[in-house]
């Protein structure tokens, strides 16, 4: 595997394989790697030759009292998961590169970048609609890949795309879970043991609203509500959200009528992790986690 | 010349000639074409082949009390120029396929796109960028040619080319003026017969400009009174800036001792005109208007 750190370096192999006519993927991280983005290398393997994935852990997407400082920097592993993983090239660029002195050309998805995440976030959308066009200019990749984890994020990329008129295609993957539910996160690194048993509570709380569905729920009042009573439950856990929104413009919806996704925002200990329910209803309804 | 009115289609025409290995350049426009959109046709054919001009009359560029509704729209002649000017093609979508609806992702290089220009134009240049990379991104050009009247214009496009790792190069030619010195633009078919007169006044005062930087003057402050002095005598003229600034960071500055612009905004009756003088000093000082 050929680590890539510069740039110019990185856009000249870029120019190489497009004109080679390969079909380039991507996938985007910030490091500290886990089965969750194994699988999205796997995926982008399957579609596409040569597959590059980038380390960056930008710091435009963290807000100054986040956790920018301790996110976990395992690169030796790292590197060791994606030559295993087959994985063509790691872009490895410094932020000094990817932020040269004056930078200030943001780029902002309006709206469902303030929702949710982004209202507790401030400026995390915007960071990170600015670094993923970046990275798609500087590795010209055919099809990039996100996990479905981050659903805000992954639809605002989506919406990015669609707007801004730019030549890729966003894959989307299942989120990848520990046996006992939790979606695996590079945050979860900070759990402590007692922590990292209470975090199971979101992947309950989902499931709970996923057994309301089933048994013919619609009104999402309600599906919150029993969301919150699991939640609540669990004495480490602080609720941040928990929100039944539209799948497109994560606007908050009465009633589960067409694709959805359940949210949850939830503090364990000092830790924040997020996890969601897709809801889909193309004909009959059907629940992914 | 073959136009082109889909953003699927001209997508399509720029990845052939890419495929092909030839060299696009791009000319965007709002239509209502003078010999200064010519001028910028006929260095992109030295310079490209295919040579695209676009005419897209951007809304999101104008603030609603802003002349978008009047703005000339001479669409025939329009296509009778860029064919007599030898253009392989005309790009020319319509709103709804530039801003379909749901439309919220924006370009903003901020901190410059707040002054001058974009202080009396809110939201202008968040417009032109937007648009901009847009083109980018739909026609694909190796080169983009831009005239240097706008000049913050250029800036803010050549900054956000560099922050987000664009691959297109931004040409930029000189202004073309009418004999009597005033800068071609669109609207100044806006001006009734006694303003066209009046007009020349930014073009004299630049001029004031120059003479005393060639006679010595070096402080802005003096060069800034004696561009005042002469748009003050003009009756029909409303000042709504004239400053001296760093080429880069458009930022004010107090002595003329690196590349530098002279930049006026005036309004002639209701017609809102902006001109420039590029005061070069790399060694010796020279002045281009």
């Amino acid at each position: 595997m050929e680590t890539i750190r510069t740039i110019s370096w990185m856009k000249e192999k870029a120019r190489e394989k497009r004109q080679d006519q390969r079909i380039i993927g991507l996938v985007p991280t910030m490091g500290a790697l886990h089965a969750g983005h194994l699988a999205l290398l796997e995926r982008a393997r399957k579609d596409c030759s040569p597959v590059y994935a980038s380390i960056f852990l930008n710091p435009t997407q963290f807000a100054p009292n986040e956790d920018l400082s301790r996110y976990p920097r395992p690169l030796e592993t790292d590197m060791e998961k994606l030559s295993a993983a087959k994985v063509d090239g790691l872009f490895l660029p410094d932020a000094a590169g990817i932020y040269p002195p004056g930078f200030s050309t943001y780029v902002h998805a309006e709206g469902i970048s303030e929702k949710l995440e982004g209202k507790l976030r401030p400026g995390h959308f915007r960071g990170v609609a600015t670094v993923v066009l970046k990275l798609f200019e500087i590795v010209q990749p055919h099809y990039a890949y996100f996990g479905r984890k981050d659903a805000q994020q992954v639809r605002i990329i989506q919406k990015m795309v669609h707007d801004l008129n730019l030549d890729v295609q966003i894959v989307v993957c299942p989120t990848v879970r520990e046996t006992d539910g939790l979606a695996l996160s590079s945050r979860n690194s900070y759990l402590e043991a007692q922590e990292r048993k209470a975090a199971t509570v979101l992947y309950r709380a989902l499931q709970v609203a996923r057994r309301e569905l089933t048994a013919g729920v619609r009104d999402t009042l309600e599906l919150v509500r029993a969301m919150h009573k699991v939640l609540v439950a669990e004495p480490l856990a602080r609720v941040e959200y928990a929100e039944i929104v539209d799948a497109d413009t994560f606007e908050p919806v009465v009633r589960v009528g067409r694709t959805c996704y359940a949210l949850l925002a939830v503090r364990i200990g000092n830790t924040r992790l997020i996890d969601n329910m897709l809801i889909r209803s193309d004909g009959e309804l059907a629940s992914e986690l």
